[in-house]
C-alpha cells in the first residue's frame, strides 16, 4: 500500500470528522458513487501557496462556474482480491481512454485516491468525462477534483456539507475548492497551519446579464504547469510580494462589485488583478511568460472595444487564452469583433442558454 | 519673458555656482556653441520619479551609449531686438525642419531653454540634427538633452565638469544624465531634495566584445511617453512599491558584471530588469503594454536561441522594440535568427565598428 503524506491524511481524518453524518460507516459504502462539478473561472486571481502539502493560498480568490463544462465522474470499489492480484492499482479511464498509471494525470489522481482508501475499497475504478471541449482552453482539474470528491462523497456515502467538500477538493487542486458551487464562489485564504478554514462558499447573487465569452488562442498543454509557475514566482520574483495584499483587496471589491451588480467595477478589478498575476510571472526569472502574440493581439481588442464604448473587460489564467467578461447588452458587439467566440450565461435558465 | 519654475532655476544657479570655473563671465559668450551626444540604453532601468520637477529618480541605472547613434546641436544666441520683435521666441528646427513654437518636442525645449536665458542671449537659435535613424526605435531625448546642455556649456564657455553636465542634462530629461559619457555609465539616484547628488558618471571598464542588436518592431511615437507612463505606473500599481528596490539591487549586480566581464550575470539580470519594469506597467490600471505581438515573438525567439546555447538576452525600453545583447562570438547566430538586426559594438575601434 502507498503511504501518503502524514498532514494530507491528517487534514482528511479532521474534515470527515467535522462534517460525516453521524448515519455513514463502512457499511453504508455504494455499488458506486457519481459527481459532477463545473469549471470555474477566477474574477481575482489564486496565484502563489503559502503550504504546498495542504494546498493552502497565499490569497483568497472569487469565481464564476460555467454551467454546462465540467467533468463527470464515476468511481467505483475496485478489490484486490487474489484473483485480481495483477490490478493492484487503481483503473482510470478519462474522456473513454484508459490511462496508464505513470501517466501524469493519473499519477496525480492515484495520489490523491491514497487518501481514501480503506480495507472494503484498496482501489478504485475512476471513469471521468471532462464535458468541456478540449479546444475551450480551460484546465479541468478544478471541476476534476470537484466531481471527484462529490464522487468519494456518494460512494462512501458521507454525506458531506458543502464545505467540507471544498475543503477536500482543495487538496486535490486549489481552485477545485470554487468548483462546488454554481454561479459565484469566494474561497477564503485562511489562515490556520492546519488548513480547515480555507475554503470556498457560494456568493449567492445571480446576474441573469453576466456572459462570459472564451478567446481561445491555444489549448496545447501549458509548458509549465500552474503549480510549477506558482513556485517560480513565489521563489524569484520581488514584485510578488505585493501581489497577496493587493489580491485580498482586488477580492473584497470584486465581491462587492457581485453583490451591487455594478459592471465596470467588477470588469477593471477584474482585468488589473489577471494582469498583475501575469505581471509577477513576467517579473520571475527565469522568465515566465504565458501569453503568445495572439493574445497581445486580443488585448489590444479588447482595450480598442472599450474605447469605442464597448464595456468589455478580459481576464486570463496561467495559459494564452482570454475569457472575456461582459453584460447580455454588449454580447453582440463582442460577438462580432471575436469570431468563434464561446458566449456562456451562467445565470440563464435553460431554455435562453440553449437559444443563446 | 516666460517664467520658470523657481526650484529649477534655483538648481541651475546651485549647478553652475558649483560648476563654472573662475574664468567664465558673461563677456566670454561666443557666437555659437555646439555639442554631441550619444544615445544610451539603460541596462538596468530608470522608472519612476521621487521629484517631477527637478525629473529626481525612485533609483539608480546602469546604461551603454551606443556611438554613432546621437544628436549634434547648435545654439545660437538670439536677439530681441526692436527689429526683430516678430520672433520674441526661441527658433529651433530639428533635422532640417523648422518647428513651430506649439509643437510639443519645441515647446519643451523653449520650457528648459527658459531656464538659461540671459539679458544677451534672451532666446536660442537652436540647429538639432538627430543621427539615429529615426527607424532605429530609439528615444533621442537623452541624446538630445545632452547634446543641449553641452551647447550651452559652448555657447556660455562655462567649461563645466562632466558632474555639473549631467546634473543639467538631467533636469532636462532623466535619462540625458546617462548620455554624456561613451561606454557604460552609472546615474546614481541620489539623496538629496535639491538634486545636486543625482547624476551619472562614466564606469570606465571597456569591454570591446560586447554588441548591443536593435530590434526594430515599430518606431511609430509612443501613445503614452514615458513620463506619463511613469507616473500612472508609481500612482497605479501595487506591485511598484518593490520596484525601486529590486532596481537597485539589478544596478549593483550589473555594475559588477561590467567588472568582471561576467556576461551571464549582466544579460540576465538586465533582462530580468527590464521584464520587471514592463510588470509594474502592465499591473497599472489602466494597463500599460507598450509591447505589440511582434514583440512576443522576438522574447520567444530570444528565449529559443538561448536554450539552443546561443546566449542572447534582450531589453526593452517603454516600447515595443527589443534591443538584444551578446558578445561577438555569438553575432552571426544573433544576426541569422533576426534579420535587418542592425548590431552596434560600442567599444569596437572606428575602423572594426566601419567594417561590421
Amino acid at each position: 500500500m502507498p503511504t501518503p503524506n502524514p498532514r494530507q491524511v491528517a487534514f482528511v481524518q479532521a474534515v470527515l470528522a467535522t462534517g460525516k453524518q453521524a448515519c455513514s460507516s463502512a457499511s453504508t459504502i455504494k455499488l458506486e458513487g457519481k459527481g459532477h462539478a463545473p469549471v470555474n473561472i477566477a474574477l481575482s486571481k489564486y496565484w502563489g501557496k503559502r503550504d504546498t502539502i495542504l494546498n493552502l493560498p497565499q490569497n483568497g480568490s472569487v469565481s464564476i462556474s460555467l454551467p454546462g463544462l465540467g467533468t463527470d465522474t464515476t468511481l467505483r470499489p475496485l478489490a484486490s482480491d487474489s484473483s485480481q492480484q495483477v490490478t493492484a492499482q487503481d483503473r482510470i479511464s478519462l474522456n473513454g481512454q484508459q490511462l496508464d498509471a505513470h501517466q501524469p494525470f493519473a499519477h496525480r489522481l492515484s495520489q490523491f485516491l491514497d487518501l481514501f482508501r480503506t480495507a472494503e475499497v484498496p482501489f478504485f475504478e475512476v471513469i471521468t468525462h471532462n464535458t468541456v471541449p478540449t479546444a475551450a482552453g480551460l484546465a479541468s482539474s478544478a471541476s476534476g477534483y470537484a466531481a471527484l470528491v462529490l464522487a468519494l462523497d456518494d460512494l462512501f456515502n458521507w454525506q458531506l456539507p458543502a464545505t467540507q467538500l471544498s475543503l477536500l477538493a482543495r487538496l486535490g487542486s486549489g481552485s477545485a475548492s470554487r468548483s462546488l458551487f454554481p454561479g459565484f464562489a469566494i474561497w477564503h485564504a485562511g489562515q490556520s497551519e492546519q488548513g480547515l478554514d480555507s475554503f470556498a462558499e457560494a456568493l449567492d447573487a445571480p446576474w441573469p446579464d453576466f456572459c462570459v465569452g472564451l478567446v481561445e488562442i491555444d489549448v496545447a498543454e501549458k509548458p509549465v504547469g500552474s503549480t510549477a509557475g506558482m513556485q517560480q514566482t513565489t521563489a524569484a520574483c520581488a514584485l510578488y510580494s505585493a501581489w497577496p495584499a493587493q489580491a485580498e483587496r482586488d477580492k473584497a471589491v470584486i465581491i462587492n462589485a457581485i453583490q451591487q451588480q455594478d459592471f465596470s467595477q467588477l470588469g477593471a478589478t477584474a482585468e488589473h488583478n489577471a494582469l498583475s498575476m501575469h505581471a509577477t510571472m513576467i517579473a520571475s526569472w527565469p522568465p515566465l511568460l504565458y501569453w503568445q502574440a495572439e493574445s497581445v493581439i486580443a488585448m489590444q481588442k479588447v482595450w480598442a472595444l472599450r474605447q469605442q464604448g464597448v464595456e468589455v473587460y478580459f481576464t486570463m489564467d496561467a495559459g494564452p487564452n482570454l475569457k472575456l467578461l461582459f453584460l447580455a447588452a454588449q454580447k453582440k458587439a463582442v460577438s462580432a469583433a471575436f469570431s468563434g467566440l464561446k458566449v456562456i450565461e451562467p445565470f440563464a435558465k435553460p431554455d435562453t442558454q440553449a437559444a443563446s
